[in-house]
């Protein structure tokens, strides 16, 4: 049988049971596995176990790896979810592709501003809501989907796959690097390929592959000015106080057209070059959308090739709030005594986290040396991680693109992303192998966002994708 | 019996009975009357009832005030403490003077940093720790024990006495202001002099009277960049962040040195004169107390006079924090969608509530014409309150000037206040007559702070300044 023939009878079999994959999926919404709960770390060991009977079913072999306790704030300890590492085929004379998901999910209740229950998965207009639907429940059920229906059809399997499956993802993905740094000379050795589907498309219609991402620096700026908190009628105009300092030092960080205004901050970023500015010019990219999916009234910048670079290849700087002040609602004429501004940098090639934490740290000096005030005053880099960036033409990449041509008829753009997933560039460093980043989902699925959501065809396109995708990478 | 005889005798009943003083505030304090927690609103009615007993076994007659309801923020409605309207004596050839006080307290419990239960009073080195000591259980208990040691004393009390004594002065006095108006014709009809013991001494060691108070602007500065929680890493370079606007704005309001940057603030602000200026000289100030009890390095103006006149006599400008921003600990990539700046301006004599309004609106209109972003920005005053100046040299100010030389053999310093206790300009208002602040308790007292106390010598000696300015009174 041809590849062709056999993508048709694989399509057509996925498209008659797309009922069962709704099921299915709607079945893994409806754990909650939120792993920002301490107290619903049993449905996340649930899920895990659900997960783990399914792949059973297919005759993958599934083993829990241990990946030791979670201090929470109390000091007290809990157990962090086993992680998934799943072995389909071992057959020396086919390529070993590995694949990365999460079964764990956001926080999400109905009272946040859900139109239907979160954890009840929810058809409305072709898209399925619920959490984990997109985010990242979807795309992983879409891998094991895709083995069964080889199964059905009694077809071979192109590639032997390895699974990693953890549940702690959104929340920092506790224990995750140190267990595949264990691994590296045993379950990671002999992978050819990393594949992972946890990212979006770029828009709502066109599909993608991710080749970069900005890495972050955050930092906490802290400012105290007294022991203790002072009411502003009794010391107001005779002190120093710390949120004057912080918010004077915080304003002086990036400009109105999110240009960083940090000394010698862009040193390191890589020149523009014309080769890559070419590499813009196809990506199919919808501004109004863009705003419009965002909630805001317009973008810094005007050209689509601009705004797409200032998410990708440019660094930017948040100010996500401050620690210790007066957050809530009403009036209270609090000075506080002592604050902590949030903020963070996203970095690009080829910036060292080493210049950007030395930079604001001269930048914050210089600042407070000009305000003469006797308040303490430090900036430390609370968290860095560090950019990735893979080379599009791999032949991975080559792989995934041709099997996007044959399910949606059009060449995917090549694109990056704003945002850091940092287990990326550690599958990278520890299997040493290229890293594929294969969004199923579209932009406006808000994976972190009441009403999360998963349009059917997305997931039914996506499981085409990745059927023809092992079939290519057979090919290489 | 000469009026110093009978000061010598009062004052040795109030020394012989201490014991039953403090063991009479430690049953006030043992009351957790917490205004601010709806769960504790019986404990602040069992302290009302607590009061009105002990003020009916003195004779005084005591009439509950119904005020209404608070309305709470998930909507339901709460009943108000009532508010005790006493009166004692109705004697027309005596003066009648009017007390203020109020019986509920701020938040508090041990985990908060208490070195001692906060509802229990405790004696450590001669000053009593607990919640409400000093604020302003301690000051109302002292008026009552001085009308009890009269009659034990057998003596005639000097003049007529009404108090007024309210529960939700910690939370914002709901329904007082309008009670007051309400009695204008009635129960504050006759009134002579109104007088206040709910503020504090300038030091530790010197007394003081109070004729002015600062008022205050409340502003809530808003914007609103998106219609959702955006991710930094999606969209951090690309859009007009609430944030970066917000930070900026606040930034703009007051320099280094607590310099208000507001064109044309300043233009009502009475000036100084050289009458004014003698005034301060006499007030005994300790400016390393004053920096040790905040406990801040240092105050922006070195010369004692200049940090007076900026706690009492200029506006200041406090950043008290932002609402909707991340708050919490840890690192959140999150770009807010809504924000809200909370900053307050101390307002003194002859600003206007209307132009200091008129004046935030056009800078913040100023400030973001230059930034040409696209965010929703307003600035409203959430809360305005006037200043409060009375003549320090009333018949009233003289008789409790002479009641603390008698007792403390000083002149008590002529201050005022950097904050508002509103009622004050109420009860002006109200009875057309002068008020007096006269505070018995120490700068130290830590009225809103952990490990609030009243000293025991402070206890003692406000009793018997306030048993010889009414005295005085009757003398006038
Ligand atoms: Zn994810
Ligand atoms: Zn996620
Ligand atoms: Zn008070
Ligand atoms: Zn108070």
């Amino acid at each position: 049988m041809s590849s062709d023939d056999l993508n048709k009878r694989i399509a057509k079999y996925l498209d008659d049971h797309q009922k069962d994959y709704i099921q299915r999926l709607s079945d893994a919404v409806s754990i909650p596995s939120v792993s920002a709960w301490p107290e619903h770390r049993p449905e996340v060991v649930r899920m895990v176990e659900w997960t783990k009977s399914f792949m059973e079913t297919l005759g993958i072999t599934v083993e829990l790896a241990d990946v030791g306790e979670q201090k929470l704030s109390d000091g007290t300890k809990l157990k962090l979810p086993n992680v998934i590492l799943g072995t389909y085929g071992n057959d020396t004379a086919k390529k070993t592709v590995m694949i990365y998901g999460h079964l764990d999910v956001q926080p999400a209740q109905l009272s946040d501003g859900w139109d239907s229950e979160p954890f009840v998965l929810t058809e409305r207009d072709g898209k399925l809501y619920g959490r984990g639907s997109t985010d990242d429940k979807g795309p992983v059920i879409s891998w094991l989907n895709v083995i069964e229906a080889y199964q059905k059809l009694n077809e071979p399997f192109p590639v032997n796959v390895k699974f990693v499956l953890e549940s702690m993802e959104e929340y920092g993905s506790d224990g995750l690097e140190d267990l595949l740094k264990s691994l590296k000379n045993t379950f990671l050795s002999g992978v050819d390929y990393v594949v992972i589907s946890d990212s979006y498309w770029l828009g709502k219609t066109k599909p993608c592959l991710q080749y970069g991402l900005r890495g972050i620096c955050y930092f906490f700026l802290d400012v105290e000015c007294s022991t203790k908190d002072l009411h502003s009628g009794c010391f107001g105009g005779t002190i120093h106080e710390a949120m004057t300092d912080l918010i004077a030092i915080m304003g002086t960080l990036v400009d109105n057209k999110g240009h960083i205004l940090i000394d010698r901050l862009y040193d390191e970023v890589v020149p523009l070059t014309l080769e890559e500015e070419e590499l813009y010019k196809p990506i199919t990219f919808d501004t109004a959308a863009y705003c419009s999916e965002a909630g805001v009234q317009s973008t810094i910048q005007s050209e689509k090739d601009q705004i797409l670079m200032h998410r990708w290849r440019y660094p930017s700087l948040s100010l996500h709030g401050i620690q210790g002040a007066f957050d809530g609602c009403g009036c209270k004429t609090v000075i506080p005594r002592h604050v902590i501004g949030k903020f963070s940098i996203r970095i690009v090639p080829n910036m060292k986290i080493s210049t950007v934490e030395k930079l604001v740290e001269n930048h914050v000096q210089t600042i407070m040396k000009e305000r003469n005030s006797p308040n303490k005053v430090s900036v430390k880099l609370e968290h860095g991680g560090d950019y990735w960036i893979a080379d599009p033409n791999n032949p991975q990449y080559v792989a995934a693109r041709k099997a996007t041509v044959a399910v949606h008829g059009i060449e995917p753009d090549l694109t990056r992303e704003g945002g850091s997933i940092p287990i990326t560039l550690t599958f990278q460093e520890q299997t040493g192998k290229n890293v594929l980043l294969l969004p199923i989902g579209a932009s406006d699925d808000g994976a972190h966002s009441q009403n999360e959501k998963f349009d059917i065809s997305n997931y039914m396109n996506g499981m085409k994708v990745m059927s023809v995708y092992f079939q290519e990478l057979a090919k290489l």
